[in-house]
């Protein structure tokens, strides 16, 4: 922790010290999620927008701008690009999950319906897309969409995977690279071009946000097992219960004798779940270490990211990105 | 009709003409639909791009290059972008509408799930986004954005203006340039652009795409309540069963009587359709003269997408695309 902000939250820290960029990137976000035909575009975006939820990933795009000296404006644009990227696919995922709650209200696709999900989550890729197009970089362009298809490559691979008992540590990382990972290195790495920052430096940028988002997701699958839910706001068994292959459970897995894998293959393949099988699975988890291990990778990806940030040069801001690492992982730690 | 081709149709002519750069479009849709982590990107995408549909709007795209005196290679990029923003749009499409059938086969969100439709169509345009961005040109993103926000919020439009009387010919408008103008017109636009022609003559290609995309739509419309399914392959009466307000319907809505009205009312907003119903709404657009008024401003848009063309230098694929305009109002004339 910064010794100036003991007792501030690292994303704290960044929203404070962002604070007027950060007004500009709600203000232009509530700007381009008007639309002149359809009300019902602002309607189903505010009820996601306006939730509450961090910014983290627009933070990332102008820490990592400010980070490189970047005194234009376009980080703006670029971060409310990556907060409508991130709330389309919000959207969309929670018409494939058929979520009921979101942030712990309920969701879009239960107040209006699949369809308004559907298209309003294609109207912010467009919206996105559009804000992009106007700082004039092409390679700015060229990294979001590259980021964009990792994205839907992820997600589609992660329906495919679902209720797979052979899903592997490798197939896990490619869902979390694209689910999470993805618009995280992007966010960071085009703060560092739009900044004209030199090329190790754009480079650094993009692994930070790498392994800050690979952490940050195994934290969230952790969590799902052993997570305190007034302390997380995680329920702790959704994804055992919507059979998701996270990191702890293929651990687990592969460490399992006939008998073990017997009940994997009923709870999770078969999705024949009873009273007690969440007890026994985290039993399990425990009994093969799978728990530590998750966690211990975790701790190694945040310190992989903080490890990449040494090329970046010293700045306030570079010693908040460090101590967010260290605080996405001390949820588990 | 082209005197040398009278016996073909002109987006035969078109394809016969454009066959080469036709063939380099379908190689490079297949090589980018590919997807290294997930298999289920390509089979969907397969089931959709090899229906045989006619490829109308990657024609236009090369065909606008074409006339403009383009030699580059882009054009091909270009052609296979608006193919894949079709076919996106075709997967949410079927995804929003519960649609069974599309050209006579299943729909993937039949075969697979709605959860495949939203993710691959998804990829799809996040692949589109790639591909558009090899160009290089700034103009050309700026406009493909712009068409992506169009058809979004077109799509959006239509579904709140679903079952809702009180639908007037300027929301319809609105609607149709979303969900066909709005891609016809981006499509001979880049064309144009990426031919580096005049301004007046991109000017002139974009206002083909729209009014000739109008014209296609209304046409589509009509054949709803008029057209032979063998010859069309159109159902009639599917805008009906699915209480869509269209616009021989908006027209007979406005010229109805109290009784009229009623009935309306009862099978658009309610939902209650009875046996004769179809066949008592067809006479009442047939006594108000709404049929043929919907025809005459089909005739009108495809005449305006004509005019427009006098901007165009003298070339055989202006004639094509002259005949084109004839063609896509030919079924219901």
């Amino acid at each position: 922790m910064g010794l100036d902000h003991a007792a501030t939250k690292p994303h704290e820290q960044l929203a404070a010290h962002l604070a007027s960029k950060m007004e500009a990137v709600n203000t232009l976000i509530r700007a381009r999620m008007a639309s002149r035909h359809a009300p019902r575009i602002p309607q189903v975006t505010a009820h996601l927008v306006e939730a509450g939820g961090k910014r983290l990933r627009p933070m990332l795009t102008l820490a990592a701008a400010d980070l490189c000296g970047y005194d234009g404006e376009y980080d703006v644009h670029l971060a409310a690009t990556v907060e409508f990227i991130h709330t389309a696919t919000l959207l969309h995922d929670d018409v494939v999950d058929e979520s009921a709650q979101r942030r712990g209200r309920p969701t879009a696709n239960l107040l209006w319906d699949n369809k308004s999900s559907v298209l309003v989550g294609d109207y912010l890729f467009a919206r996105a897309f559009q804000l992009m197009v106007e700082p004039g970089s092409l390679r700015v362009l060229d990294i979001l969409a590259n980021a964009s298809a990792t994205i839907a490559e992820g997600e589609v691979l992660q329906l495919t995977a679902a209720r797979d008992l052979a899903t592997t540590e490798d197939i896990y990382l490619q869902v979390v690279r694209g689910k999470t990972a993805a618009l995280f290195s992007a966010a960071t790495e085009v703060g560092g071009v739009i900044a004209d920052a030199p090329e190790n430096q754009i480079k650094a940028l993009f692994e930070y946000g790498d392994a800050l988002g690979i952490a940050f997701q195994i934290v969230d699958d952790l969590l799902d097992y052993q997570g305190d839910a007034k302390a997380t706001g995680k329920n702790v068994g959704d994804d055992f219960r919507e059979r998701k292959l996270t990191l702890p459970v293929i651990k687990a897995i592969a460490a399992a004798d006939t008998e073990e894998r017997a009940f994997w293959k009923r709870v999770i393949e078969k999705g024949d779940q009873r009273d007690g099988d969440l007890e026994h699975a985290i039993g399990l988890l425990n009994t093969h270490g799978a728990l530590d291990q998750t966690r211990q990778e975790a701790l190694e990806w945040a310190a992989r990211s903080k490890t990449a940030l040494a090329a970046l040069p010293e700045h306030p801001v570079r010693q908040m990105l460090l101590d967010l690492a260290d605080y996405v992982v001390a949820r588990v730690n």
